[in-house]
């Protein structure tokens, strides 16, 4: 794991903190607010901003922003807490807040009243400036983002920088913040990057589980009614020849019957590292308790939610690069500028997708339908399926009525996966749940096409192709170059 | 992973063989037989040792013993040795080779005309010192071992000192040895030590799956057409209501069927590093055309095989402390020093058992019949199957046959299983290939009983009874004392 792994640790930032327990006072834009310390019991943890100018040379290792003016939303009646307790918001931490699902749902949270903390490296970041990437859109620093947030609405999102890896920091985390629910983004979420060299495959399992591993003994040592809800991904199921059901499958074999854990083909070293997440989790829950929900989402498309619209410093990061792009949000880019769609292989390969406005919805609604104690939830997250050919269709109709001309080539697939499969997967759980989808015929022009035509400037074209293979990852650190 | 990653860090002992290139000639046994220098690409990796007294006070990073003067087994048909070379002895890699299982197999293997060479880090004697724990037999060391099988037999077994989450000591052993087959014991095996604090259910999972990782990394990079041979555990399908089949079952459902992986249902962290290991490889037999064979082996009891039971130097070791201390090795030390048998819970849960004898038949019959390239092999390995009570029963009547006064008493389940629960679990593929299984009815009383006696007065009874609850887990490094 050698140059990512010590890269990891180099970028712990928690313990810094207590280097900086002054308020930071240089360097900070000004705005409407100001940003006061929280009374805590963790004085060192918390590192406060005021001033004038943007952040830009240093580090605010924790920001905390209290007080929501709105009024918070009523705990479900699942939750811990009692109805002699005053009526408080619920508190969420999402990890991974600073990521493409994890700010868009951030603000959703915070916006519909929930008292929200952000736990996140940044090292997502970092992978862009590592590989030579850079999303669609141009993206604020997390701390300039939390101050935008703030002066629009008045609402404050709390910002814990660190490794969950770490497990000092997140106990600090834990024990300052105290949530009720846990949305867990925070993984190396990129199956081409786990297919980069031995050091990234090993980085990404070993950083995805160790970090779950991490949240269920935070979840088990200081908040034991506290709500985990993972990110899983639809990857985990593969493309069985059979219908996929949400989480679990009742099987009758040799005259005897019982529901288990639906098998699970992952093909990637990210799928599976979700995969060994899964299985971890399922063992605490009923060893231990912990109430957990699995969102085992398919491919998320699109950027604009409400709250993300609200400022072009709230904008999200839109990846359209070989890495980190996922293929819908891909073929818009191409689209846009000229490139053609690049299909992988036959094209046949068939996967659930949806709108990021569906995924803040989903997430709202697993927090707002917590698991039981000892009970692990498994909710498949997609709205539509589409083969890849299916895409390109659809993109290159689209982009005709805007005046594109879009061109469709196939690329030998730098993946292993079958190009042709039977695939019909269940997602009815979430609707049942209040799911409203968004589907893709109704956004696709205005939300996506239109999107990526008024940054095309900013694409790279050397960022579309696929650079990493499957089948040719080998032992040596890959260097990247553009 | 705190105080038990570094530690495992501190003792990759590889990269410090280059210091001891010259041959030690000091504090070595005499022995009928004397050790040369390997000729090698590599001449760094291989310290030699020569002389007349026994090994105590350094460590043998790497010895290297060639020449074998029995005739070498004719490779398989399917290994990747064309009909043109010279018949060669098969080069059998075994990872864990120093500990209960591994030494058992790599005798066994030597005695059969293989090649052999053991790669291992010690680690298992590293844990009794931290624990307090020992084995009930005194065990030699490994370089003791090897010179002692080497002057009674005339053969030699390689042997790596090192740590396979290292990838360049891996690297260097595969490039060095050019193993024809891998056979992995090299993993922490307890599902009690996965369960004593966070730290060790970190240390466990990281350390079992990256392991593992890497040996498939240097398969696919040095040695592509190596057989692996892995030891998965029974433990990885839990006890579901439904049969268990060898790794795989076909399910129809909603008119359609297909062949998929059988669902895991691990209980402990040690059990699921298991599984993440199995989901691990069988991508890699698919993405990159590995061959592996996954034995899911069950209880393993007994000590004695052909090739121990020649010196009391080769002696293997023998654990029935709670953490390291499988049920039926347990129960026969209680029963030889008048300790009752310890029924954790019900006494109902039934598993797989089978006679060490029999892995080490089990792991030769797996080498000799390779998976075909991209292809992923799964064998429940175990011959019978008992319950806790039955055990209890079974020990308590041979040790009155022997003149012991055998109780027995329940105690409260540290661990989360059913204690009463269906279980039938196939078990037929490795006897279909030749298996000639020895029962426990057959051995109990002479290979066990009267094993244990002869050496009861080495037992500690304070490392008897459980000391690990599945439970009580915490995240606090927890200090064992004895």
């Amino acid at each position: 794991m050698a140059h990512l792994l010590s890269t990891s640790c180099s970028i712990k930032l928690s313990s810094g903190c207590k280097r900086y327990s002054k308020p930071l006072n240089q360097g900070l834009e000004a705005f409407p607010t100001s940003f006061t310390l929280q009374a805590s019991k963790y004085p060192f943890r918390s590192c406060v901003s005021q001033g004038q100018k943007p952040l830009r040379n240093y580090t605010v290792h924790a920001t905390t922003l209290p007080i929501s003016k709105e009024a918070p939303p009523q705990p479900s009646s699942d939750t811990h807490q009692t109805s002699n307790e005053p009526s408080k918001p619920q508190r969420v931490m999402v990890i991974g807040g600073d990521g493409y699902c994890g700010w868009a749902t951030a603000l959703h949270l915070s916006n519909r009243g929930y008292k929200v903390a952000i736990v996140d490296s940044l090292v997502r970041r970092y992978f862009d400036h590592q590989l030579g990437t850079d999303s669609l859109t141009p993206i604020s620093s997390i701390q300039n983002r939390l101050r935008r947030w703030k002066s629009l609405t008045g609402k404050s999102i709390e910002l814990y920088i660190g490794d969950i890896c770490d497990f000092e920091f997140l106990s600090e985390t834990f024990q300052s913040f105290e949530p009720d629910a846990v949305v867990h983004f925070g993984e190396q979420r990129s199956a081409p990057y786990s297919m980069i060299d031995r050091s990234r495959a090993v980085f990404t399992q070993n950083n995805n589980v160790i970090g779950t591993l991490n949240v269920l003994f935070a979840i088990k040592e200081f908040r034991e009614q506290c709500h985990l809800v993972k990110l899983g991904t639809m990857g985990e199921y593969g493309t069985p020849n059979i219908d996929i059901e949400e989480g679990y499958i009742t099987i009758t074999h040799n005259g005897r019957t019982d529901t288990l854990p639906y098998p699970k083909q992952a093909s990637s070293f990210y799928h599976l590292s979700k995969v060994h997440d899964s299985n971890n989790i399922a063992f605490t829950c009923k060893a231990w308790g912990i109430r957990a929900t699995d969102l085992n989402q398919g491919v998320v498309y699109g950027v604009r939610t409400d709250e993300t619209e609200m400022h072009e410093e709230l904008c999200n990061r839109f990846d359209y690069d070989g890495v980190f792009g996922t293929a819908l949000n891909r073929f818009c880019v191409q689209a846009a500028v000229g490139h053609p769609l690049t299909v992988y292989g036959k094209g046949g390969q068939t996967r659930g997708y949806l709108d990021i406005r569906d995924t803040v919805q989903c997430v709202e609604l697993a927090i707002a339908n917590p698991a039981q104690p000892g009970e692990f939830q498994v909710y498949n997250q997609f709205t539509e399926q589409f083969s890849v050919n299916e895409l390109a269709a659809l993109v290159t109709k689209a982009g005709e009525k805007l005046g594109l001309n879009v061109q469709t080539i196939t690329v030998p697939n730098p993946r292993v996966e079958e190009e042709e499969h039977y695939y019909n997967a269940k997602h009815t759980k979430l609707v049942e749940l209040g799911l409203e989808p968004h589907l893709l015929s109704d956004s696709l022009q205005d939300s996506l096409l239109n999107f990526t035509i008024k940054y095309k400037d900013r694409v790279d074209t050397k960022q579309i192709m696929p650079s990493v293979s499957w089948r040719k990852i080998g032992v040596k650190p890959k260097t990247i170059t553009a």
